[in-house]
């Protein structure tokens, strides 16, 4: 399914080395200044250029292609994609048979029955976000007075980010961190009772961001350690502001009008120029794998943005859904 | 939004106080052998009975009400319902408009303008998920070959269960818990890439479960101290088994035939007798509250089936969806 | 897919000869009044009682067990149930493996491999409309201003739908009909361009009504033997309002503001007590089948009231998207 | 809503004078043979050129950007868009206020409060069709023995197409018709009980199409007028072969192997060079109308192939979701 989304709704498209990635915008209200000078801020956050990301250099030029009319949306889907340039697909040929350890190469190989485009990772690719980065800065535009802010608070276990990632590049390892997201100004009321909870759709996109492998809301895992009377965030006020915030906004799946927290655990990198062995997939046959390509050492990095987009795809649907955004924009 | 799933689909409806629970399940394979005697074993699991579970004791008898005939499934949509029994709801009025902190009351009360049905949480209730766990023990006859198996292993922050449960009865308080799932058997290829990721999927439902706030796959947050070198999985045959699984048995968002894992975080139960204070929701005055009620100590203690049931389902629809489920059972 | 729209989402279950025929509702505003004897005036004008309908009677009693709570609804799904109780369904035992002509029992046999419940046409029985209808009643009260009437305006061929029947049940046959329904006061820009034109989703559910076998909107068929110039509605007003109304209400299927017409073709009833040639389904020998139970020799009688509830569901949920409900009423 | 489908799902986008007209499949299986090639026949047969069709030419060249690899799907979503060329945007700007009859003028403007892009149509054009067509060139790929094939069988109420065509023309006007669509090969089983009938999922993708009024399945309108008798189609064998053919193919909404037949009314094209009243949309001011532009005097001429795509795209979804297509081809 390359579709998210009940009334704000998107539909991805592309690969890693093929020509395109992009995405289709449905449901976006009419009347919304929308141009291409608004996605360079957050599309800069996504790409590389610090230390640890890659050295593969997209331009990264959004082509709005429908939907936005004299610099407003229409009320069409919109449609917006990147061109594919700054990419070596031979690299990959050779790998074609070889399953690079901790990647998608293997299960897609038996999704796929072999048909997939594999190169640079395909459609698994970290390339795949530049689209969502997209869809979260009209999301953002539609959710207004929402501040959605999410920053790397952790990389390789650590909270020296610039020294973890030192040591990595050195080693020609890689490695994960934890992204933590808040949102301030969020209404009380989003999200549906048991499917549609507000987690159960945050975290259904945020698990569509290739490397995430936990989230947690509130104090998540450290609520499973905590007694009830030190969990319950007691009430101050009758507008729904707590003492304490272990819920991190949301009770029973819906949002309580107190800040949204939270943190996704990130996962280094799989693909590593060092040795590694893995086995040929139709022979059977032992080999050895040094995965060169252009790749980050920390994506976790360049994280961020792309997790504030999928949290602010999902707020403007809720938002669209309870009536707090109107259909048409003025 | 009450319905989830793409093939194998099922929609909730009923409320804790209400008359009844219960489940609609379409999709379902036409010829599976299936009778209210299939659910005994799962409810009872669900059931409480041990110390910390709640006193409320209900019959729990699945009341097949469709899409079943001579013992079989008709490949129409299959209702089940539980009448509910032993409820109180008159302790319940009193506490209308105070808000019991940790719950749901505050966030359902701006969503639903105090329509809701409050008593005992209305459909915010643990008391749905039996509903859940019939839909699971549907989804698992049909899954055959897989096999599903949650644990508590851990609560109140520590591996003593039974220790820690008394001591919080003792202190008129709750606790959380960890519930580890691990599936056998499951087959390569489940899930899509973006937004149907199996992560995607799992955790949208997972999440669905009343008090649950974190989850993670495999190594989870774990994976984001490891080292690329650490995290990666090595693959020794051509059938995909790994030497670690640090995965859990997902890349790319993608079954990859290894056992799937993953642990879920459940909160220490809102409702406890210990006195604590909340605010009126109309008049903004403080006050405090005691929620007596019939309550849980541990409803982690109760999890694991529940969350069975939920990788379950997951599960079932997307085996259909991946044909390797027929549509005929014989 | 026993499931049916985006913000007001039905979901049907049950069979002829089951035990219950029934529906859940989903995404209904909270606050509305409700209560069984709401649906006493719809249920009526589809019970059967007149010359022509079958002479099975149900009590056709709703049974609301969730959703609404003290008279109003609580924004919870609502479920209702109709149990069935006069059907005999020992007359459709010899009948198993000889598919009536016209019906769907071949067709239902191959799709479900013999394990369908055959019994008075399964889930394909004109009994699962009593469902529809409760709904229907539940999405009227929805759109308040919005009047919607539908009646038979032709059976048999004939305006002179009285004598028409009279002259089938003579003959031992039965006759379909036209079946026109308008709704006023539908407000102008319902409906959603290409996939779901307000044409496309009236279609929809009134072709899930058994028996439908054409449907047009404004002319219809009419349209296509007409000019640009006698075709097109003059605008006359900047209200929208047009002098004539060949468009039926839906322009680019969008609602333009005038009244909503289409006329619905439903077939005569398949079961007749008239000798019919038909073949065995296993050994295929050629047989003679004569269905006797109890039938409507012209079920176009009953289903105005059906298609109103088509349209009204499908307004409903029209007019919750637009946000020209509101989600809490009172 | 811009997607429709289940497991083969399409996702429209684009204006009639933007950038771009395009599509996004999804679901299609791995492993089938497609370049743009294989899109020329059926593009042709939708193109302009005869007399009554507009003189607007379009290169209509599909620019596959994701999803082929080495002209073979990959499993992946795939985008093809075509680029709009030959408009001429200015002669709208004259009428942006002045809704013309029997467009979606007016409708769309209170939809989108004047934001839409009304050139040329925008969303609501038949330019639309283009993508439609080419989803339906992979559809029938995927379908392989089913065989589609649709035809103009009356214009202008007349069997005689030219002629009807060439009056219209020198009375500065327009007309409609009526396309029959056969498919043969269908499998018995395709369809869903009651909400994704075949009729209703037929019905909902053809009345996307713009200038669609009306559908009939089989006799459709004339069952309503036939007795049961001559109605009910004779069973032959027990592959389900029927004497007549009534029912199109379809039994409670499900097809029983008979070749599948529907009709649609299409409405005469509103745009004509003859002068007509309108009304201003602001001022209420009365004003007269003549739209120039370059339209087709008889869409219906090029309305065949984009019905077969419709027909294409539903049974594709219909028999992917009945395993009756592999996921993987070879």
């Amino acid at each position: 399914m390359n579709s998210f989304g009940r009334i704000f709704r998107i539909s991805l498209f592309g690969e890693s080395h093929g020509n395109v990635v992009g995405i289709v915008i449905d449901g976006c209200p009419a009347g919304l200044l929308l141009d291409a000078g608004d996605f360079a801020a957050d599309l800069k956050r996504r790409r590389p250029g610090a230390e640890g990301t890659t050295p593969r250099r997209e331009a990264d030029r959004p082509l709005i292609r429908s939907g936005v009319w004299r610099q407003k949306t229409t009320g069409a889907p919109i449609m917006i994609y990147f061109e594919n340039e700054n990419f070596r697909s031979r690299e990959y040929e050779a790998m074609r048979h070889l399953p690079r350890p901790g990647h998608a190469d293997f299960a897609a190989w038996r999704k796929y029955g072999g048909f997939h485009d594999h190169r640079g990772g395909g459609q698994f690719s970290g390339r795949m976000t530049v689209a969502l980065v997209a869809a979260g800065v009209v999301a953002k535009k539609i959710l207004r007075r929402v501040r959605i802010k999410a920053a790397l608070i952790e990389a390789g276990g650590s909270t020296k980010i610039k020294k973890a990632v030192g040591e990595a590049l050195k080693e020609m390892d890689s490695i994960g961190g934890i992204v933590e997201c808040r949102a301030a100004g969020v209404p009380a009321g989003l999200g549906e009772p048991f499917f549609d909870s507000a987690e159960s759709l945050l975290s259904h996109l945020v698990f569509a961001v290739p490397g995430v492998k936990g989230i947690e809301f509130g104090s998540g895992f450290g609520c499973s350690r905590m007694k009830g009377s030190e969990c319950n965030d007691i009430l101050i006020d009758k507008n729904g502001k707590t003492k304490s915030n272990h819920a991190g906004g949301i009770n029973g799946g819906i949002t309580n009008g107190n800040e949204l927290v939270f943190r996704v655990a990130v996962k280094p990198p799989s693909s590593i120029p060092m040795e590694q062995p893995t086995v040929h997939v139709v022979s059977g046959e032992p080999a050895m794998i040094s995965v060169r390509g252009r790749h980050d050492v920390c994506f976790a990095l360049r994280a961020p943005v792309i997790i504030e987009a999928a949290a602010a795809v999902v707020l403007a649907d809720l938002m669209l859904l309870e009536h707090l955004v109107p259909r048409i924009l003025e």
